[in-house]
């Protein structure tokens, strides 16, 4: 495809503050006359968001890993395929609320699946479309899960354990992927997270 | 897994007179004091068919091939572990109606996408359990097609050159697995076709 626009994902524990550092993001980009397409996953088109449904209900307590997995991949081949090529190859700048990182950090790294698979599963699912730049937002697995306000959904509910090893699976991608992938420890006033961020985005715009 | 029972799937195109054939072959075993699991694809456990409503509902029009091969191996995954492993294990009898090899031919062959990869991903997804026996009702696709009664899903909505396609696909599988595979020439009585079937289980029952 021919790539003219930018795709930056973002990622982390649930109550990271991922959430107020993206929409922060996206009003910075806008400001510098970036054409934005927000999206967020599991969803961001209609029938991905059929599977999220499926994915978050608690009812499901069943669910196996395997499933899990194939059902994240299978929302995310259609939202790769139907909004985030057009949109880079039309030169939008995408902002992604998680992307492939979060399989591997959340079904690999969490149920102790076989994370090289799937890597290569990933790269058949994306067509592989990878982030200019990912930002991971780090925080204590106990502390970000005590800021969850509301009814918790199907992941969300999982213990403490199965938090530590998706935030040491979230290490791991950015050691492996030092380049495209900058952890921020987010547990710090708004503004000086913001302040990073805005750092690694100006580092891409500037190499873009 | 300690395999104690015997999986037998049932394939071919729609108008193929399947169902029938699967409602006596069920008889028949049951007649021989088979412990008999029944089991449809995609489906067969509650997560499973939410996965299929999904697959079948003419209203998702958009979606693309890769997202429905990941969601019939999702939906698969679940009624594999759910399901038909451990009722193999248990001793029981398992019919299949319809199974990976009709991801291979609806979605690889239909969809000319890459079936050595379907193919892999599919014994990650049934942790390599395969079929004892497999029967392929063959029929022209144009017969098939015309046989279908009331409203086609989203599956039978396809063109003649796809289910073309799909019976090719089938036409390979035998080819290459004869040992497992067989292909009963289906425009015939229901009586002549059972008789070829019960010949194929008794081969079957006769080696397990």
């Amino acid at each position: 495809m021919a790539r003219n626009g930018l795709l930056i994902t973002f990622e982390g524990l649930e109550g990271s503050g991922k959430s107020t550092q993206i929409e922060r993001s996206c009003e910075y980009l806008k400001d510098k006359e970036h054409d934005i397409l927000f999206l967020r996953e599991p969803g961001g088109v209609p029938l991905s968001e059929k599977i999220r449904d499926i994915l978050l209900d608690v009812g499901n307590t069943d669910m196996t890993h395997e499933c899990e997995m194939l059902l994240y991949m299978a929302a995310r081949a259609q939202l790769v395929r139907e909004k985030i090529i057009p949109a880079l190859e039309n030169g939008q700048t995408v902002i992604c609320d998680r992307f492939l990182d979060s399989t591997l950090a959340y079904q690999g790294y969490g149920h102790d699946m076989n994370v090289e698979f799937i890597k290569d599963l990933g790269e058949f699912v994306t067509e592989d479309v990878s982030p200019d730049l990912t930002i991971i937002f780090d925080i204590d697995p106990a502390k970000g899960l005590g800021r969850i306000k509301g009814v918790k959904d199907r992941i969300e509910q999982r213990d403490l354990d199965y938090h530590a090893r998706v935030q040491e699976g979230y290490h791991d991608i950015a050691r492996q992927n030092p380049q495209r992938v900058k952890v921020i420890e987010s547990d710090r006033t708004i503004e000086e997270v913001f302040e990073r961020v805005r750092q690694y985005i100006d580092d891409v715009l500037g190499n873009a």
